[in-house]
């Protein structure tokens, strides 16, 4: 497909993250999706570096150059992190190419409508922190927690992993046994000694944390273990009852965190469980052509 | 009591803390103390800035300029925040005036000699933060916890205001009723809407989660309150039985939560429980008379 084939629309659904960014193309009229992926483009990293990403991952994904992309035909959402934060938001519509269109919403609505592929639904996001969306039945949209790491994010990867360093840190100076899960979560710091253990937790940020969450559910039996899992799954069920109080909403939990939790979710709200129909990228893109479409309604 | 009078050997007992410094000085083969009080000298805050203000609290008690501070005849035993992290403890020695004996402990060794006026006996300190420190009957020291926030320090101010600040969040997003304990903390905070939440989340250091721990003792019969509360004594408690396995010392909880937290304290090691001797400056000062009265017998 060269670049002359890009005559309609060109519809783009951008998901912005604070690990990566990825990118979901298409035309309006046609099924067929090109995607490109980069690093990431939280728009707390700086808004000129979510530009040079996006822009960058566009010009990829249209196999161009980047001064040759033809932002005048774009039509694009883009779900970026930090989105919620209005100077950022602001500046990132400032900076913009002058496009046909150009929304910006939070990643976490972009997750939600590639969950439900735009249909009315609720989603918990779990990756490094959490966050919940709801879209219901009469287009009305609910947020629930995104309140960010240490305080909130409860049951995403980070809270996981901070509570699992606690078994080390009490392992280490013998308030419990250093058994082969606190032993597993050293190695995974990777830390040797009391000293180490004190100079890592100095450091460590959310994503150090998230990254103690594998271990975590790899030693998913282990009574610590078992404690930390269960208390994410009564977080997750929170955040859903108050996303969607008449519980008659699908639920899906995205992110690796959220697909990880899924198996252990028991009692009556299981069966509301969904798959997500796809990613924020694609959500962004189911957007975006929705977008296009209502344009050409109303033209 | 001029300049003069200190002819003899001068004891200076240091506690540097994060928040505040408190002096307590003496002369050998006297009763008598005098004290000042300073801003903060952690060793985090920087190592000169922790010399500028002790030695202007020196010179303080002692009623001298810091110019004619008589440096050869002190003794000083100094127990510092931070002077676990020995670069920061090996440059606070290379920087101190040329002193007749100095000795650099952690604030957490001063406060148990405080506690316990040199005896043996175990301590958790509970601010801002916590630490457990024991000394045993055969003088070996044993030391609990200290790892920090938001991993470690459990059952300090800043833990408990932290968990505090999920109920607000919480209440903001309607996963629990926004009642009375809700606003108070909100009202703490100061915020009044979900995004100024996010935006005093986001710039909160563990200080401004500590401010919070009063809030939650006043709503000590609240759920949520009553469970934060129940856990810090909890991890008190386990902090408590790794210090002291046979069950057989003294346990004194120092600091503004530690005498908040004491009340609600049950169980077989509440008739273990001490109040504090004194505070850590007054057993910085101890250890420093203790360690001049060595040197002599040495001599």
């Amino acid at each position: 497909m060269s670049e002359a084939a890009w005559d309609s629309t060109i519809l783009i659904g951008v998901d912005g993250g604070g690990t990566g960014t990825r990118i979901a193309v298409s035309r309006s009229g046609s099924a067929s999706i090109r995607l490109a992926e980069g690093p990431a483009s939280a728009l707390s990293l700086g808004v000129a570096n979510a530009w040079d990403v996006v822009a960058g991952l566009c010009a990829q994904a249209l196999d161009t150059s980047i001064h040759a992309m033809p932002w005048s035909r774009c039509v694009m959402v883009a779900g970026m992190a930090g989105a919620h934060h209005l100077p950022w938001r602001e500046q990132f519509l400032r900076d913009a190419p002058a496009m046909q269109r150009l929304r910006v919403e939070t990643d976490a609505f972009t997750t939600l409508a590639g969950a439900h592929a735009g249909r009315p639904g609720a989603m918990i996001a779990l990756g490094t922190g959490s966050v919940g969306e709801a879209m219901r039945a009469d287009g009305n949209r609910v947020q629930v927690g995104g309140y960010g790491f240490p305080a909130g994010d409860e049951a995403g990867g980070a809270w996981i992993g901070l509570r699992a360093s606690r078994h080390v840190q009490q392992a280490f100076d013998a308030r419990v046994t250093c058994d082969a899960f606190a032993q597993a979560l050293a190695a995974r710091m990777p830390i040797d000694s009391r000293d180490a253990l004190i100079a890592w937790l100095g450091r460590a940020q959310a994503r150090d944390y998230a990254r103690l969450a594998p271990t975590v559910f790899a030693f998913g039996t282990h009574p610590v273990a078992t404690a930390i899992l269960d208390e994410a799954v009564d977080q997750v069920r929170m955040m859903v009852d108050a996303l969607d109080r008449h519980g008659d909403l699908p639920i899906a939990l995205c992110g690796g965190v959220g697909a990880a939790l899924r198996s252990r979710v028991s009692g009556s709200w299981v069966r509301r469980l969904v798959d997500p129909e796809s990613d924020a990228a694609h959500g962004a893109l189911v957007l975006a052509r929705e977008m296009s479409r209502d344009e050409r309604v109303r033209a």
